[in-house]
């Protein structure tokens, strides 16, 4: 089989040893005859995988004892919705940082349940920077104040948390998690879907400051109760078991990579590289502010649009998949998140050189 | 390895085939180099995965043209508070009926949104009947009237469509759906949890009247509102895509089994023998209304309730595994979905045989 480098923005590429594993133990998980997917949530066998990877995430994280771990289903666009409805407390304002699609995907949302403050947004430029945080104007009567940590469209990522003093932080880390070291005390609340760095689609992690919850709206459906899904260990319900065994196995993956400290260092290798070939090259450009430019999602246009669907059917033909950027923002966009190899960039280095020469 | 008969109430037992396509299909699906988990719900492979299992359910269950098939997370739980949420249109009242958990379940989620008028109950009887169609106090100003199609605690049933003239049903069929044929006509807007007969967890079915939609209270989360959801065509945000291709895998099975007249002879054959030896034995029994005996659920108590404890030890160690019965009702519970191979049924009957004349 020829190699395959997968750059999609989400779903995206798995490791290779999760994959291999899931399909080694798909018949037969460790010799308990049937497969994960046939596991009763509530058997010891399901429940030892839970636990699992809830220790291996705190590991991962140095996630503290006063902090909650739960896996749901829904997806971020749920917890567009979950976070007002269980972090206003009584408030009626939260303060929202506008940087791209995502961002603004919450706050249309939060809008449903409270008057939003735009602390800052970089709509003025078309998303291409994030501004400073001295700048913002933060509501600091609102409830909590809540960014996207990485913008998938745009290619926009913070570079640090945002300090922001007597204020609660919530982020929607979705396309982020566990790319880099990350200091869970400075946030009340964080959110991901899996699909990015974290395992399949159909599950989706929130750590809470257990203090925050039990203030859930009374109108908001059960399986928006954050504190109903913390008391039942993520088992309200069913829960989407096998989506939650392929997050332990990245989760174990991690680990096994030295953790997010050996990845960060491998993340930045790689988006240095290709942001380093962009820059020199006139044929390829990145619009976005380095100093906030995405470690994950690495959108770029060639110098001439037109060559824009050849690029894409000859990098495909060389196994580099999934380069077209998203449809409100044209181009190119190279994801490449946790699983994707630097021998994954250093193909597509290549594949640019020689489309520049080929084509510039 | 030796021959498992997994009879776990939900997650189930999946077809063999199923799992075997799934585990040579799993790092490579059809030739594109990459795992069904890696692919972009919108790129052209997956679409055609999703489209192919909303075109063989369809084919299935005969469903007409102007309802539509959406795929949804978080379970029958979160359309407890869908189902109002949506189908309410401006009414304050909603019809259930009571026939156990579940069902008690979904009346208490419905009573956020609505006054609930329980049109029949069998609680009195501790849900061993159901009351009879001709005696139910349906209010007929109300919005709808659901009910539940299977209870799977106490392996309750019901044989037919309940008749109600001028009135909307809902259906709650998770435990059920394709293990018969189905006059799909007769409702408004039916659900089920993947989990028992469709699939893995972690994807849930509607099939919904178009008519219906457009009418979802201004409250509810954007993931709530079912014409959304059947606009994008399941793609409101990123879908559980590797579930999704599960239940496409287990509809193509169903299909090569004959469809659902095949399967649900097959269904009924092997209730019927295990009913027939409970029944015949004075050392099992069940306790449900012969009519309304579950074809999928089949709890069963022993005389001597001290001999449970092994009853389970020597069934789990011939490979029969997940009989325990669920804890509010205690006792056995044996599981027989569609996936449960009559070879599975004989072995417990054997076994149940041994057991009684060994403690008997």
């Amino acid at each position: 089989m020829k190699q395959i480098y997968n750059f999609s923005a989400g779903p995206s590429v798995l490791p290779k040893p999760v994959l291999l594993k899931a399909k080694e133990e798909l018949l037969d998980w460790h010799g308990s005859g049937v497969s994960v997917m046939e596991m009763s949530h509530r058997g010891k066998e399901f429940v030892s995988i839970a636990e699992k990877a809830e220790r291996d995430l705190r590991r991962l994280l140095s996630i503290p004892s006063n902090y909650r771990v739960i896996f749901l289903q829904g997806g971020a666009t749920s917890q567009f919705a979950m976070v007002p409805m269980n972090l206003l407390r009584g408030n009626a304002k939260a303060n929202y940082v506008h940087t791209g699609a995502w961002s603004e995907k919450a706050i249309n949302e939060a809008e449903k349940y409270c008057q939003v403050n735009i602390a800052a947004t970089s709509a003025a430029d078309g998303f291409k920077s994030i501004p400073d945080v001295n700048a913002w104007k933060v509501d600091y009567e609102a409830a909590y104040l809540h960014y996207t940590s990485n913008e998938t469209i745009g290619g926009v990522e913070f570079g640090a948390i945002p300090e922001i003093d007597e204020m609660l932080l919530v982020s929607d880390m979705s396309s982020n998690i566990l790319s880099r070291p990350l200091d869970v005390t400075q946030f009340g609340l964080i959110y991901a879907g899996a699909q990015k760095n974290m395992g399949p689609a159909g599950i989706t992690l929130v750590i809470v400051r257990e203090d925050l919850l039990g203030h859930c709206l009374p109108a908001a459906p059960s399986m928006y109760d954050l504190a109903a899904h913390v008391e039942s260990h993520s088992m309200l319900n069913t829960p989407p078991t096998f989506n939650w065994y392929l997050v332990g196995l990245v989760l174990e993956w991690l680990l096994e990579c030295g953790g997010v400290e050996a990845i960060a260092a491998s993340n930045q290798r790689k988006a240095n590289k290709l942001y380093g070939y962009i820059d020199e090259s006139d044929f390829y450009s990145n619009p976005v502010e380095p100093l906030v430019r995405s470690r994950m999602n690495v959108p770029f246009l060639l110098a001439d649009q037109s060559l824009e669907s050849k690029f894409l059917k000859e990098s495909a033909a060389e196994g580099l998949i999934a380069l077209k950027g998203h449809r409100s923002v044209g181009g190119m966009r190279a994801s490449i998140y946790n699983a994707m190899p630097e021998s994954g960039v250093d193909a597509l280095i290549s594949f640019m050189i020689g489309f520049e020469q080929r084509y510039g």
